[in-house]
């Protein structure tokens, strides 16, 4: 799923990414006007066409009322996910996260394709995932890794 | 769905640019006082008039409070399409937005024409939203565009 | 509904208005202590009492977590609404909006009976709804009105 | 319903305070971590052990986090009572609306027993909450009472 | 239930501790990319693994966007919660709640420790959790100890 409003084609960079990865599974694409409009394109992706996991695919311009909109978007997404025990990947951009046009392009691509590979990991290889409990990985931006260890038992 | 709080006539100027999309097609309107009256007045269009799709058009003020208003609003808004399983296109007017009176009217006007072709698009014209995913489409203002290109590849 | 927070006895303002619009309907009200307590009371009284729409009354103090309770309240009315298919006409009143107490008295005042004007409209006389569409009507203040039109007609 | 994180006993107080105003009724206690675990447990309360009422008593630190812990416990409590249609009364002290230690305690005290009293009110005297509508009650500290009337008529 | 995205692995914290308190029980393991994937997953190990209680195990950066992103983890384990009445003991830590690298590891580690046994104590030690009621206790920095005690009786 992705949107009209982004301005980086998420939705073809996450297409590209997950049949690098594998065959045996099967990818379908809807676009919506924004982010709000997701969920519940979403949530007809599940059920009618029985997907097993979606990815929700948008970019967020730098205004409080984008905040408010990516909160809705997700509050919206967390609902169909509950709605039909099905995992979303919501994979959001903002426009001031990037320092300038290029870098965003580099960013949407690169945190869509990140994701994509969680996807292709949450259904297909799930140890993967585990392997990397707790070691700080980042998607888009470089991992920030783990900490210095410490049991920090109780007494 | 409009309400009687905005200040522009948002539902006619939907239920014109509608009428000049196509035919084939029925346009129910209805009018509540404010914004957060809009979300059971649609979830009633969809069920009991079998909508497949609903807008709701209202104008907000420049108050912090207006913010919190337009987010149980959308919030609203998404637990009906969740619930019924039909797209909603909010069309939210912020009266900050623009910096006169002359403005806001074009802007509230045009915003709403060019969700309402969205909503046509979504029903009767998917593949128009999918050529488009991507290319920074703005509702209102003029569009911004789609950013240079970039793969993103992994290693 | 009302609430024993409040400084104005909105609920009796509302029997009163009501009673001078019309008859052939009948009004049940309720008290309880604060305006988060309002969303399961308006539910029961439309799913026990069959009543066709609620008005909840309540009066907000002026600080930040009088804003967060507004909006706990706001979000529980929606979950009734779209459980119930039955509108609820919140009417909140927020100390801060008046300059003294006497404004604020007024201001509970007005606003609870122009929107039991609404709640009449909304069951009895939904045209009158529909003419007033875009013309900025505001419940307690006086009306802003609408802005000077455009057709804001798309290419 | 209350929690190891508050620093009064307030739980004690309430059963206190409602063993004091009646019988005829029977109340239990169960106490958990912190306020976000109220919600499932009040819900488990209500529909266990079929109580008609729940008090969520809770304190909360200064810090932001601690209103946005507030938000997530207040929606998950208006959750629970539109899923049970009864009604729970949350019980919420923040550090700092009293200015020291002694106040706190006093604050928690006071406003755990006045709510208590509403909590029997709303199953027993609801012609008592009827009586107070609009009057500025307030629980802990002092009632801030009712405004000036004025009838605030619309011509 | 723990994510990639924590720089801490407070899965194997939260394993290793739960082992220490007692056996006749089993602890069921799952790693998702971050918080806002924790809610589903979560329900259907309760649903799918029939667990009697959830632990979720993440770690928020220290800007805007991470409290937000919180929020809808938060409230999306409110809803898991709600729709399951199964616990759900949610365990964050926020970078900026530590000094330096070396105290978050340790918080991360206590913060999960203490949850753990909070958790035990849900399932088999409920009089434990009665016990400390009101005492202010806190998850990973100190405990902070109950206030003085006054009766706070109503006249």
């Amino acid at each position: 799923m992705d949107t009209t409003f982004a301005r980086y084609d998420m939705g073809t960079a996450a297409e590209e990414e997950l049949k690098g990865l594998g065959t045996g599974f099967q990818v379908i694409r809807r676009t919506v006007p924004g982010v709000k409009d997701l969920p519940v394109a979403c949530k007809r992706l599940i059920e009618e066409e029985s997907c097993d996991l979606a990815m929700a695919l948008g970019m967020l311009g730098p205004h409080a009322v984008d905040k408010q909109t990516a909160l809705v978007a997700d509050l919206g997404l967390q609902g169909v996910q509950l709605a039909t025990n099905t995992p979303i990947l919501g994979v959001f951009v903002y426009e001031e996260e990037a320092k300038d046009e290029d870098e965003l392009a580099w960013l949407a691509a690169r945190r869509t394709r990140e994701h994509a590979r969680n996807a292709y990991n949450m259904l297909f290889r799930p140890e993967t995932l585990r392997q990397n409990a707790g070691t700080g990985q980042r998607e888009g931006f470089d991992d920030v890794g783990p900490l210095e260890t410490t049991s920090g038992k109780l007494s």
